[in-house]
């Protein structure tokens, strides 16, 4: 039997064609370890893995999703999303755990992996056209690559309930399936928003309300004693060069958090945590 | 010419051999990249790399130091270090990138890889007898495996001035190379307790004035409205499975780090950065 990537029906005419994959392939049979899978999604496409990754795309964009692999044992928790991939005319399949490994470059797929389309990141004005007046945060990363501190900053941000995820132009930052895995599910709930130039997108922030503050190893106000804005933005650098130093003069104040000095500065998001814990703090005490 | 290493003369007699390693090979020539280095370390011995983590051991333990192997680009910045090897006789060599990344068995070793010696955790009861009466703070970590969160709760540890990581006796978590990395130099400045009995070891702490804080996803006290006691125990489960039920049963008080819902929980790593930080501002609020 061949495999169920093989054949690419043409997508069925009139019937919402666009809430579909275009090339939605033909459901797969649940036992078909005939043939080893592609090793890599499309342009468009990014391969995610682990539950609460492929759960949470699963929830808020179903439309997203255009093949998963899985383990036997993950079948009776993912049904839902199975049934789903019957309906639709997904190809799905039931792979070993090397099979897995392979898939998703990574051990850490927890038995399930996905291709989806990727979510494109917002214009910065469309995002704050559509952004509610009061209170908000965001985290403008500049520079910060490591899919690690990516995922964790994306769940981080995701907790405490961030409004957005800034992305400069510069550095390519982008989701990985690596990123979005150790962001358990928050990937999918912040917003990751493409700056376009520098200098247009702080005074676009700072029209809309926004202060920008930079986030410094050591020399800024003390985090533990400042006074933060309703409308704020923290900008984080990158471990070992810091930021940019044109945006760091831009920014309206330079934030610290008080330690020992014992090692130089924290982990980027460890100290993203500690911001935003800041953040949600100062909003109760309004 | 052969390695350094494969020589070992014995230690000299009467000239406080217990300052140098037992096994001090001959120092190597600078460039000797005739045969490739051995990939493991003795068991009594870990196998460092980064930067911060071998000049952290350095500065703080410079006896401890058995071997190192470098990148040319990274002599300039280790003199000192190499200074001392000749000088102790330890063997160093100047090796290739890929020496480094297979020594390593990584590519985050940033040119400098180094054998040192273990330092053994402490018992529990050495511990409390020198700590200094007063305010202190200590993670007891039930469960937490992954050396990238280990290695970051470290690092979150040297910042906030911890007075110790406590290790249960089940589970086996060590320090390890990866996670010393990650800890940028944390791992020298923290103290590691080893815990005996669970039981015992609670009532040693509590004996000592301490209280024991479960750290738990939801139904824990708010910890931004809690007060916090002035010698706390800050008891991190595994992420997914949570911490053991009996431990959590017989900790003090319960804490839960408000947030959106929207995922399951923090990251451990950042987790313990916010509950570390909101010790330190509790400890400046008195």
């Amino acid at each position: 039997m061949s495999g169920p990537w093989d054949k690419r029906p043409a997508p069925p005419r009139g019937t919402g064609a666009d809430r579909r994959p275009p090339r939605a392939p033909r459901p797969a049979a649940v036992r078909d370890e005939t043939r080893a899978p592609p090793v890599a999604g499309t342009r468009d496409e990014l391969r995610l893995y682990g539950i609460n990754a492929v759960q949470a795309v699963f929830e808020r964009r179903p439309d997203a999703i255009r093949k998963v692999y899985l383990a036997e044992a993950r079948i009776p928790s993912f049904k839902a999303l199975l049934a789903w991939c019957v309906k639709h005319r997904l190809g799905y399949r039931v792979v070993t755990e090397d099979d897995l490994d392979r898939l998703a470059a990574s051990q850490h797929h927890e038995g399930i992996v996905a291709d989806v389309r990727k979510a494109e990141p917002w214009p910065l004005g469309d995002w704050l056209r559509g952004l509610p007046a009061g209170p908000a945060s965001a985290i403008w990363l500049d520079g910060v690559g490591n899919p690690h501190n990516f995922g964790a900053i994306l769940r981080s941000a995701a907790h405490f309930g961030v409004s957005a995820i800034l992305l400069p132009p510069q550095g390519g930052l982008a989701l990985s399936g690596a990123a979005a895995r150790v962001a358990e599910g928050g990937a999918e709930q912040v917003p990751l928003v493409r700056l376009g130039n520098v200098a247009n997108a702080i005074a676009q922030l700072h029209g809309a309300g926004f202060s920008l503050a930079a986030t410094v190893v050591r020399g800024g106000d003390d985090l533990f004693a400042a006074r933060l804005p309703e409308r704020l933005i923290y900008v984080m650098g990158a471990e070992g060069e810091g930021m940019d130093a044109q945006l760091a003069a831009a920014c309206d104040t330079r934030l610290s958090i008080p330690g020992t000095g014992a090692v130089e500065s924290l982990n980027v998001a460890s100290a993203t945590a500690v911001f935003l814990a800041q953040w949600r703090q100062r909003l109760r005490r309004d």
